[in-house]
């Protein structure tokens, strides 16, 4: 059976925790290490939330490192406590940690555990980029030395979530998106493209708690919250579970569709954060035809995800 | 019968002599004006070329002037001679024109005729809109002085054609086109929603060249030349004929849908030109929810709309 040694680099968060659990409940893969970063909450409360996310699910042997906690450039950082709750978790009661960080910082986590596993590792990122990008600066050789690297974040063909343009992870921290988008790695974009396509109602975490009492009834839990956030103004409870998607990519590669364009990220006052993706022969313009090529996902088999998660939360103990 | 005023702001071009000359055809449109920019061609070829047509069209009292050669702000004027060829109407031999321009600068001259009709003159622009920037300098009271503006430009919810994001008559002038678009105003923008959306065949333009033999034959063969750059790696020649819209809506509204949304132009690297339209309550970012509200056209009746033309150039002489 393949196993696919991943970094999982998190903001926890709701869906992340529901995407960390996913990745520890899939005997197809290995958590090399949970890295975090400023996001949907502080790094601080990003590391402390990974730590806790490992002591439900027992994990007690994945590292966890805490990374950047303010954009590659200025201004300084927001976070989505309206979306996640004042302890990222919609406010439900969680024990502190029972252990430590690993004392690294996420981006030499990342540049040591590649290292250490020459062309073996997938980089799993589902927010702001900031440790990816700082890790390119400290290792300008890691793009030859990873295997490819997954994102969640961006929106291609579809409007944004925080302006008409820009999705919330790569709004976050625009500059670093466009340095990891330029990077001359195997990138493919889980964007809201294909996370905002299927919203999940309230009997599918309740499965996934049928599935994993502890981890599923966790992400119940911490899940009300958040469908709170999502179901203004609409007639039906649902949420979406933006994180999960490159996990179960990994897992399941037919589940999607892609095309394969040129990605700039823009930085200006308008267009920060947006990720405009120019198929080959669509424009003439150099600021795309010199540009980075990535994967973009474009479609997603809904049935068929939602039957990977439930599945894969009754896998193992 | 409603004969509706307007100053016609051009810079032919081969789409735009197929709707300068619906202008004329139309007894629904009263021409006070062209005005002319730089654009498709250099303005004094612009302005040359708006005599010719009037010349063809046997419209000798119509006012021709002279406008914007350059853009807002840098850098330095484009044009598009590979699809319109050296002349600006697709290298057929056209005389030259047998009278004068109009003295004054296109921005003065819409200065003066909407004062002199106040809250009757409609300003149809379909090339990038220095003039109707530089009018509003002129005279900020404009906005309260014109009946409304339609412009040909922009892509509001598709991709563009000079960029992934932009459209050529906003791309060339995008800080004209942010002052345009922010003012108060009553703005509809006719796009590449709406234009791109429609491909005209050979038959289309030898109707034309039926119904009128000087305007619809001067039409077709001009045609030639735009045809051979649209039909690029397509299987069947076609074209399209942005510029006619606005006009069409003038006779006939309801060949069109709209949506109201916030609209700014970006006026960055990446994102020059792009104009993003968002719709009240799908944002909450101030960049929008400040800006001022304009009318998108997004959907149009082919059949109808191919009707109009073809009737319309079988009008009058």
């Amino acid at each position: 059976m393949t196993q696919h040694k991943i970094i999982l680099d998190t903001d926890p968060g709701i869906d992340d925790a529901m995407a960390v659990f996913f990745a520890f409940q899939s005997p197809h893969i290995d958590v090399l290490g949970l890295t975090t970063v400023y996001g949907n909450v502080p790094v601080s409360m990003s590391a402390q939330n990974a730590l806790r996310l490992c002591d439900i699910a027992q994990q007690h042997d994945v590292p966890v490192t805490q990374g950047v906690g303010m954009p590659w450039v200025g201004p300084e950082s927001t976070y989505a406590h309206f979306v996640h709750g004042d302890n990222g978790f919609g406010d439900i009661a969680v024990a502190d940690p029972t252990r430590e960080l690993d004392p690294r910082s996420s981006a030499q986590f990342i540049v040591d555990t590649v290292k250490a596993n020459p062309g073996e590792v997938t980089l799993v990122a589902v927010g702001p980029l900031g440790n990816l990008a700082l890790a390119l600066r400290l290792c300008p050789e890691l793009p030859s030395l990873v295997k490819q690297v997954y994102i969640m974040g961006g929106a291609a063909f579809v409007k944004g979530n925080v302006t008409p343009v820009a999705e919330a992870n790569i709004w976050n921290d625009a500059h670093a998106a466009e340095i990891v988008f330029g990077a001359s790695w195997p990138l493919t974009m889980f964007g809201l493209d294909v996370t905002y396509d299927i919203p999940f109602a309230p009997d599918f975490v309740d499965i996934l708690a049928d599935q994993h009492p502890v981890m599923g009834g966790f992400v119940r839990d911490a899940s009300q919250f958040y469908m709170d956030f999502y179901s203004q103004g609409l007639p039906e409870r649902v949420c979406y579970f933006h994180d999960a998607f490159p996990l179960a990519y990994l897992i399941q590669p037919d589940l999607f569709e892609f095309v394969t364009g040129y990605a700039r990220v823009g930085t200006g006052e308008l267009d920060r954060g947006q990720t405009v993706i120019a198929l080959p022969g669509s424009t003439m313009s150099p600021l795309w035809t010199e540009a980075q090529q990535v994967h973009v996902a474009t479609k997603v088999d809904h049935a068929r995800l939602t039957q990977l998660f439930i599945d894969t939360y009754g896998q193992r103990g």
